[in-house]
């Protein structure tokens, strides 16, 4: 942030009064503007024992498997996200059915949560931002083709619960090797 | 939004080309600007069966009773932020016990996260944005005077899980009266 997204002119960084935080503070009318973590909200859609996955057809990870997630939107709930961006990304309509994982990764400023979720009526395509997708039985994951950390983990936690049939909620860190 | 933030000219309300949702676009340097929900993270503290609300020294809601709480930073986890909010309102060191209730807020673009949390010394106190802090038996919560709804729901939930010692996690969309 270089201008004031209010009056336009230059801001500076500091330390505001009272606070403990540099800002991004503008230098005419004064209003601090806060910067904030991002949520991305998504589903592991499940059908007949096996897991919707999305190739992506974006950067970053172009071409590897995913799956549907997204930032979550203004006036959204997380559900609502979470099944927004299944319908976007996987053309596939979801029952939720509770949510799964709550991830943080400061790195990049974000919370990522993924419900688990039932695929209706075992429909699905490639929407805009998919190369393509399809449904991996928990042997068929490709592990080493996984998107991002917040996905691998969901899947692993996922094929350690399903044969207890007991799913409760992970919270976890994805910290960035030191 | 009226300016860019990145070269300060003015900024437009259009559907980017692949997008649905009117976004700020600038009119120079055509840079989109997307805006998101905010976490807000917090704890539930306990000590010897009782629970610490703080009274509130600010606006909204000066005066009522909230449980610890505030934004989400930037480079921050929600049990790192959760923790900072208690220390800094109610001066307060507590022992995270788990992810309690996840509430989203549409209305004012925020999701809400509080953690379970063990009072650890007994000690605590007002902090800049608290007139006092106080530990409260659950028959002695003034439920009349209690901040926000998503206060309200924590604290409901936690009365009615406690007897069982069992706290799963709830997840909750807080809708404005139609």
């Amino acid at each position: 942030m270089k201008f004031c997204s209010e009056c336009g002119n230059p801001v500076k960084n500091e330390v505001p009064k009272g606070d403990n935080r540099l800002r991004h503070v503008c230098t005419h009318c004064e209003i601090i503007h806060y910067q904030n973590p991002k949520i991305v909200a998504g589903t592991l859609p499940i059908f007949e024992g096996r897991i919707l996955l999305c190739r992506r057809a974006i950067e970053p990870r172009l071409g590897y498997w995913t799956l549907p997630a997204g930032f979550m939107e203004n006036q959204e709930t997380t559900s609502e996200a979470a099944l927004r961006e299944t319908l976007e990304e996987a053309e596939a309509t979801v029952e939720l059915e509770g949510l799964y994982t709550v991830m943080n990764v400061p790195e990049v400023d974000q919370v990522h949560i993924f419900f688990r979720a039932r695929l209706l009526d075992g429909n699905f395509g490639a929407g805009e931002e998919t190369l393509e997708a399809k449904l991996f039985t928990p042997q068929e994951i490709p592990w080493d083709q996984i998107s991002f950390p917040t996905v691998f983990q969901t899947l692993k936690h996922y094929i350690s619960d399903h044969p207890l049939d007991y799913f409760p909620v992970h919270v976890k860190d994805i910290l960035r090797d030191k």
